[in-house]
């Protein structure tokens, strides 16, 4: 072979006894790949970059992951190889520190600051001055493109102009939103103009007042809750767990002693309190510096940008870089032989592989961008280490994943393009954004867009129909076992033969650098060939039935189930290892029996079933209210079992029926229902406010009419005790009919006022009571809308 | 290499790219394994002997089939590779032709005959002729084993005497039985006499009448019956389902143009209307012919056994065999170019793997004693009738698995020394007997007895409760995803060296002739230190909680999931590569997505909950008592959720667990809780009893005595209306001191009584309800007994 680059092939690579070709970033072309145990061994070492946790993970991310994945169950799974799948979450690193603190600070100036106009004024300085620090970044790197004499370095520097551009217009962009914002005339709210520009303004307040951070569990919480996201993220898309997940805090003793051996070693100078990598005195002692990205050594610009903020002047050559950063204000920070600072951000890769890997693994794995310079920095900084063990090679196969473009650039947080995975995943589901990164090669960048999911909808549907249309026939066929098996004909030689072929074609793929894209083609064969077995099967069937065959008895051969369930199995194994289906090892144990639940959902359920038992075992030993269990019985139906997916209706004869439906579309209905609910509570509310507000309203009238003796005032003169007329108005003592007719006028006048006066018996302050109510009435209304 | 015996190495095996080692019985050595497709390929064929559907299959044939479905399962799903599983069913043949016409013969004799004495007669007589002709069969075969100069041959025809031994002994308690049974004096009934000797009678009839059988559905009907019994013993057995089925009925056509061909290129020729195979032309074509078991050519005992009825003096040779047998009476035939006749038992295989396979084939499978003449013949046939072709090796790997051997014979239909696999299956779990099988080498012969049994179960239960214990960990742990990962402790570091020393000993095994017993003893030694990592953890635990690590909330880390569930996963797939877990292949398809339950087991616990809350909601309802409810809790903790294989687990906590196990080890629990109760509820009954016999018995004594007066008679003469004395024995009244010795001597007289008087107070017929009450529990107890 003729590399232009040294590559230590593993013993046995150059034999031919290797079956799998990697592409490996070490050499730039594709290698035999030979485990580092020896040619016949199983055993696989590999160290993943794993992620920033310094905030939400998006679809550029999946793309290293998920692609990542299909790799390691393609080895897994397919290969047989045994993995050791050793991943970091980088929890100590600039950016972390940088936004942590940057979201503190905006937090405390949204609470401090109240006058919406000085507000105004410093994040429009804030804009101003982002802006003109941007047209200086680009003018200077454009320059430095211009004056590019390698055609290779020119046309990395001026993709990197591209993306400059690009930040600058999205900068321009929120000037010119802010500017609209403001130019109402009255000032908006502080909440709407940080919605607009919070970043600028983040990165004034960080540099006035950065430094008064000091609390470390601020930068720890930021970790964590990152954490813990992007590790739903992955089991959302289907990423396996890494076997073994290392952390930065907790590795900084085995940190520190890795940079100490290194200087032992002669290889890294302190300096200022830091510590930094001496790549002159690493290229003395014989190594090779910049092996996945030699174009990129010296280029100052992808340097700097991974080393945003130390010290060039303290560094002997341009080239070195940080091992350990002395600590300043506004950092976490630790102690250290060189007193307090924190790792560098490579260094921590090298100290944790080498901790649970050793001096020696097979892959290394990370993002396109990760070669120049966090890898290249990673293989020095272990070589240093291991020097005196002779490692000059500490990672055999570098592995690259491409891109994820969005619109023709690169998805990035710098670039502000980013789709989160939560977002993709409302669009995709993941199997779809699986398949979509299945189809295209993986060290290769993949174009992604809303575009593709009728195309991945499409693939998917064609996989979904091959096992219903498979399902449906062996259901049918295998009900007589052995018996429905008949002699193959032409047609059971010809689906057999494409089987061998899907076969043979997807060892050839998996094994030519994991192509999954011609693996899938190749399956997309296999799905072709059994819908035309089955297609011929129904003709012939449909031929017989009409010639009258049916009724001599003398059926055609259906479908064999053998053969079907052979192929249905082929697809089954091999899109589980790629991850579209569960994989064998995703559910270990005995199944149903010894221990593990069959499944998931199986578990799920008798978990809900033994804490439902618990509540009502304790409610009846504390003699609980019947109503208490009744609500028990209704909160598992309500909520506990829709989000396991188990939709519960109750029935009159007290026999309550199950069915599985999406979790989403019971918690759905469940929301209209509690809606629906509410609707009606607030109409019951509405209702008796309206009755309260009708009675009042009469009282309120009859209240305001006159008196009974008021009323009879303008008949009779004069009452007795009881209240009853005595004398006519012209005082003449009223007898007889006239007596009569006096007392009925009073019954009458008493009737009018009877409801106002029965409701003072009770309560004199009766009126009042019922304004108090009615007031209440609406207002509680009010709050339910 | 220095064989003694001619193998073409297919390309590649020689030079050290092979993984896997077979043991060849073509040359009785290990080889390696290489597929015909190429070093690279991942293609294999495979023909395994099937059954001879002619009755129930036994152990010997679960020892056959099972083994050959662990080799089948490694290669697919350890080593990747993509087989074709061919099997024959041999439907036509001496043995079902034979068993199928007795049977009829018998049931028409039975319907016919109805004169005892006659039936008695002639059995009598048919069990006689069997014990002359075993006789002389006996003696002529040790004859030919004392003049056997060859030592090899010699050790080979002793073993065949002691086969004969043991048949003549069966014989001759057969007729010990019989003599037996009429010797009463009364004839037996026909049944009883059939019942112990109709094989016997079978015999006589059928030469008799055997030519008399004509409608071919007999032998058809026989063959297909015990097929379909086959299958349903294969699927209890877990044992894959072939890829492609053939049968001979199926494939005439084929096997008379197979024959044909073999004599148009000159290496059979016709003899009376049957075909033979020309054993030196083939030679002398450069064949060589016997090559799985050189050493048995010309042995005219195993080649007469295989050829039961075909007249030698038809042949050229006497190493000559039947390619295709005339028609006689009583058998099924078909037409040929030589006339009515049907297939010798040797060419279905060659012509049908051929058809399907073609001129090559990678591996071909049967049980140890069809080497010769069966496996030998049927290379024969095929490289004649490849001839033209070039073929010299038909067949690259002959694996033939080892006997089963039960109380020092090996398991035979004509040993009459078999257990089917149904009686078995009532003995062993499958597991338990795939066990069995794995832990002895697959072409050796394995022991079989009930004293296995307890062995099998400790086997099975080691591998449960290293799932279980895992689970149950996991449960714990996983809860929180991430956040649950700490970093690897000593502790980790060792499980983690153990797991990889159990990966690497187990690929070790697989490759070396699929050693599966030290494949299951890796698993073992992870088993171990997984157990010790666990109680590592619990003790660590433990030791917090006690010296108040606790409190501070220091804790130390818990078993980490990821490794546990990585040893996890590789039990399962290594236990499901060995068929003792379902494998991946066994479930294809998208899984529960389309709305059915993702499997039984969880409609089942869905079930069972929606019952449960059912019957809580209807107590509550009822307001029924607190007891009730928490019966209601009892009940489903102790009967219904182990019958759904559960085992709820309650704890002080109030927070039951829940455990997966077989339900019938579930059921033997629950009735040895149940037992224990009743033992208990029996002895809290005798107590009582044992208490109400002794107060009854005092009672019955008091009443037995004398009344307070009689008591009190020899000393007092009268008495006043309380009982108390009034006059001495002498008549004199009592006075003073007399009178309070007489009213102590009255109150003794009644303390004495005082326990029945008080007794009868309450009820007068105390001493009846006392004695009914003692027999009600005696009654009772003798009950629970």
């Amino acid at each position: 072979m003729s590399r232009t680059r040294e590559w230590f092939a593993p013993p046995g690579a150059e034999d031919g006894e290797a079956v799998l070709q990697f592409y490996n970033s070490l050499v730039d072309e594709k290698v035999p790949f030979i485990p580092a145990s020896g040619a016949g061994s199983k055993q696989i070492t590999w160290y993943a970059c794993g992620p920033t946790v310094y905030d939400s993970a998006h679809m550029g991310h999946a793309r290293n992951y998920v692609t990542f994945d299909v790799i390691r169950r393609v080895l897994e799974d397919y290969f047989g190889y045994n993995v050791l799948y050793v991943m970091n979450v980088t929890d100590v690193d600039d950016k972390i520190i940088l936004r942590a603190r940057r979201n503190h600070l905006v937090q405390r100036y949204k609470q401090q600051e109240t006058d919406a106009s000085k507000v105004a004024k410093e994040i429009e300085a804030a804009v101003q001055a982002a802006v003109s620090k941007q047209a200086k970044k680009q003018q200077a790197m454009a320059a430095q493109a211009a004056a590019a004499t390698d055609s290779r370095q020119r046309t990395e520097l001026e993709a990197a102009v591209k993306n400059e551009e690009h930040k600058a217009k999205q900068l321009q962009q929120v000037q010119e939103a802010f500017a609209a914002l403001v130019a109402g005339g009255a000032t908006p709210s502080i909440e709407a103009m940080l919605a607009v520009a919070s970043d600028q303004l983040a990165e004034q307040l960080d540099a006035a007042h950065g430094s008064e951070v000091v609390d470390h569990g601020i930068f720890r919480a930021h970790a964590a809750k990152y954490e813990a996201e992007f590790f739903e993220d992955m089991a959302a898309l289907g990423v396996r767990m890494p076997d073994v997940l290392t952390r930065v805090v907790e590795f900084l003793p085995e940190i520190i002693a890795y940079v100490q051996r290194i200087v032992d070693n002669g290889m890294a100078y302190e300096s200022n309190g830091s510590v930094y990598f001496d790549t002159v005195k690493f290229r003395e002692a014989g190594h090779v510096y910049g092996k996945c990205k030699p174009s990129s050594v010296g280029n100052a610009t992808l340097a700097s940008e991974s080393e945003a903020n130390f010290e060039t002047s303290e560094k002997r050559s341009q080239q070195d870089f940080a091992l350990w950063k002395a600590a300043k204000p506004g950092e976490p920070c630790w102690d250290s032989p060189w007193g307090k600072g924190r790792p560098g951000w490579h260094i921590e890769c090298s100290a944790m592989a080498s901790k649970i890997i050793g001096a020696k693994m097979d892959i290394h794995s990370g993002g396109e961008d990760l070669k120049f310079p966090h890898h290249d920095n990673e293989l020095a900084q272990a070589e240093a280490f291991f020097h005196h063990d002779g490692c000059r090679q500490w990672v055999n196969y570098f592995l690259h994943s491409g891109h994820l473009e969005i619109e023709g650039l690169k998805m990035s947080k710098s670039l502000k393009n980013f789709i989160t995975i939560r977002e993709a995943l409302t669009q995709f589901s993941a199997r779809q954004l699986r398949l979509m990164f299945l189809l295209a090669p993986w060290n290769k960048t993949v174009s992604y867009g809303e575009t593709m999911r009728a195309e991945m909808r499409a693939k998917e549907q064609a996989i979904k129909n091959f096992f219903q249309n498979v399902d449906v026939a062996l259901r049918e066929g295998e009900a007589k076992q052995s018996q429905t098996a008949a002699k193959w004909g032409e047609d059971e030689m010809a689906l057999s033969a494409a089987l061998q072929e899907a076969q043979v074609k997807v060892h050839e793929a998996l094994t030519d650098n994991i192509n999954t894209a011609a693996a899938l083609e190749a399956l997309s064969g296999l799905i072709k060939a059994t819908n035309l077995y089955l297609a011929g099967k129904q003709a012939a069937a449909a031929a017989a039935a009409a010639d009258g065959s049916s009724v001599s008895g003398l059926l055609p051969a259906g479908p064999q189930p053998l053969l079907l369930r052979k192929a249905a199995a082929f697809m089954t194994r091999i899109l589980s290892v790629m991850g579209v289906l569960p994989g064998p090892s995703d559910t270990p144990g005995f199944g149903g029996e010894g221990g593990a639940a069959s499944d998931a959902a199986g578990a799920s359920y008798l978990d809900a079933f033994a804490m439902f038992r618990d509540e009502i075992r304790g409610l009846s030993k504390a003699k609980a209210a019947h109503g208490e269990l009744l609500a028990a019985c209704d909160r598992v139906r309500d909520d506990t079992l829709p989000q396991l997916g188990v939709r519960l209706e109750d029935r009159p004869d007290g026999k309550a029926i199950w069915k599985l439906d999406d979790p989403a579309v019971l918690a759905t209905e469940q929301a209209e229902r509690q809606a629906a609910a509410a609707e009606a509570a607030r109409r019951k509310l509405a209702n008796a406010l309206d009755k309260k507000v009708k009675e009042l309203d009469k009282l309120q009238k009859l209240a305001a009419l006159p008196s009974e003796r008021e009323a009879l005032a303008d008949r009779y003169s004069a009452f007795d005790e009881a209240g009853e007329p005595t004398h006519d108005k012209d005082g003449t003592l009223l007898e007889g009919k006239a007596k009569d007719k006096a007392r009925k006028d009073l019954e009458k006048a008493r009737k009018v006022r009877e409801p106002l006066t029965k409701k003072l018996a009770e309560d004199p302050n009766a009126l009042a009571a019922m304004e108090a109510e009615v007031a209440e009435l609406t207002a509680q209304i009010a709050a339910m809308q």
